[in-house]
């Protein structure tokens, strides 16, 4: 494998901003970014962050991604917006877009912003967080380009469409959900075809749609339950498209050009996002909303497990990396560490 | 196998309603809980069906379901609200809730009504597609009692969760999604100990919390996305439980009193629903809404398919054994249609 090395957070970001901000973003669309991907990279969701600035720089300075939008923010009802990005950075619209779902729902008890016009915004889970942090259940989610098959199908057709969801916990770290609704991102078919390693059984299918575990033959992903139960991930991937792109009038997955493996980096993309805030106040109210999820998170984490096991909630494992990369550094790639002009003093070998 | 006998819709219906009313219902329950079970067994989902009549007549006689409920509804917020469903049938709650949700989707763009003091309702998908057929884009969910492990567990915690969504297609029947958050329901297993078949892998496990194929060994169902991937399924059935219990102060799956095999059938269950509708008139608008759900199901339904599959859209499947059903009759199995004294010369063998 490629030697990672260890970079502390500071650096890293003010590494990731400069490149931005060099390939010419305006200042809140790289903040915004910045943002997005160290949350990623500290949360160890690698394949969304600091590594993905390049491809963000690429993509500012080739036209596909203006570098410098005017948003458009439509109120269209007392608890929805439509937020037209502008074709900037998909973050910092979604941050913007959840942080009015927030003030809607703050002054209607929901509120919803759809997002169209918008970009690759990394990883889910960093709006839904956001919207927990302001003291709401979250949800975001987003589509992408196609490299999922529907259930039983042989070509792509709907992308990996996470769905991220976060809740707050009084004196813990949110509960936090950010998930592909395709059983394993494309990446790791990339990384098992560099390490020469089998996929799991029913995750990625060949050319005919045929399942296979050889990541050399993979053409595609399969949903999320594999060849049995995989009309549930895809009927959640279509879920995700319809909140993303049919509701907001974005640019379906299967009509989408590729994020990557494209000649075409000067069109912009019209990927659509969702964000939804719901305050607990206008339910069950902030003191019962504060001792169920209390009870029900001590509940989980205490379930039996199987033998050498833990039961994690969803966030457990990303605190626990976050709270190892904010004492020990974030590990970068070689490249992007070369990308970022990460100093070497300030880096050692993991 | 048993006999199953065909029994013309309007039969049916009228057996349900009559046997609800017989065990105290009244009448908008008894009607709401008809029209829920008429719908899933219409479409085919007969865990959900007729032959729940049953247990609910059981239930209004036992204690446990208030025949006669005054629900409580409180407007918590423009767009939000909460009905204490007095612990009636938990259909009427649940349909009086979407009902309330598109209203305030109608007037905000988004509304959410979340429902507490309720009890088994059903098929999720009822409400979901009856939000549809008002023209939104709707989304319901429930908890109940735990049956399935969290991943890596060893014992019963979530319910199997349903999330149900269902958006209108123009000249077409919804989009219908209505999936458990486990693999298959637990009917199934019980289903193959009598049928004496064998378990797909990684949906089932035995006391232990070890992955098994034998229904007979099977003491709780694995999240969707099995050994590997269950903390997906897992992560959903949370987030079901987090809208439909937390958020709204329900019983916690687990602390859930078993909906059957349990002594106490004279204590409420106090279950919680959530229940979303958004107005696609607020995001995009009616006309392009129509276009994009009409382009995105056109291209998903003409995708390429393996060798002998077909690639269906969420609710296809069920649209298609609706149509045979009102043309055929509704099967149902000989124990159902005694207790529901069904004619005879309706019936005739399937």
């Amino acid at each position: 494998m490629n030697t990672m090395i260890r970079v502390p957070e500071a650096e890293l970001e003010a590494g990731i901003l400069a490149a931005l901000r060099a390939a010419g973003a305006e200042e809140g669309c790289a903040a915004a970014a910045t943002r997005a991907m160290m949350h990623a990279s500290r949360c160890g969701v690698d394949s969304h962050g600091a590594r993905l600035t390049a491809h963000y720089a690429a993509m500012l300075r080739s036209g596909r991604v203006n570098p410098v939008p005017r948003f458009d923010i439509r109120r269209t009802g007392d608890a929805t917006a439509l937020l037209h990005a502008d074709h900037g950075l998909g973050h910092a619209a979604a941050y913007s877009g959840m942080e009015l779902a927030c003030e809607l729902a703050r002054q209607c008890g929901i509120g919803a912003v759809g997002i169209v016009g918008s970009s690759h915004y990394g990883a889910a889970g960093a709006y839904a967080l956001a919207g927990a942090e302001a003291g709401f259940i979250a949800l975001c989610t987003t589509n992408s380009d196609a490299v999922v098959a529907p259930h039983d199908g042989r070509a792509r057709f709907h992308g990996t469409n996470p769905i991220a969801a976060a809740a707050p916990v009084p004196n813990q770290k949110p509960w936090l959900l950010d998930m592909a609704t395709s059983s394993i991102p494309l990446n790791r078919v990339h990384l098992y075809r560099t390490l020469g390693l089998a996929l799991a059984d029913g995750v990625a299918a060949d050319g005919s749609g045929e399942p296979t575990t050889d990541p050399n033959a993979t053409e595609m992903l399969i949903p999320l339950g594999g060849t049995g139960y995989g009309f549930k991930g895809a009927g959640l991937a279509g879920l995700v498209t319809l909140l993303s792109a049919v509701l907001v009038g974005g640019s379906l997955d299967s009509r989408c050009i590729p994020m990557t493996g494209t000649d075409d980096i000067a069109t912009p993309r019209n990927i659509g996002h969702f964000c939804l805030a719901i305050d607990p106040v206008r339910f069950v109210g902030r003191e019962a909303y504060d001792a169920l999820i209390t009870q029900y998170l001590a509940d989980l984490r205490g379930a039996p497990a199987r033998p050498g096991k833990m039961i994690l909630a969803p966030g457990d494992r990303e605190w626990a990396v976050e709270a190892e990369r904010r004492r020990d550094g974030i590990p970068i790639d070689p490249e992007t560490a070369a990308f970022l002009k990460l100093r070497k003093p300030h880096v050692s070998d993991l």
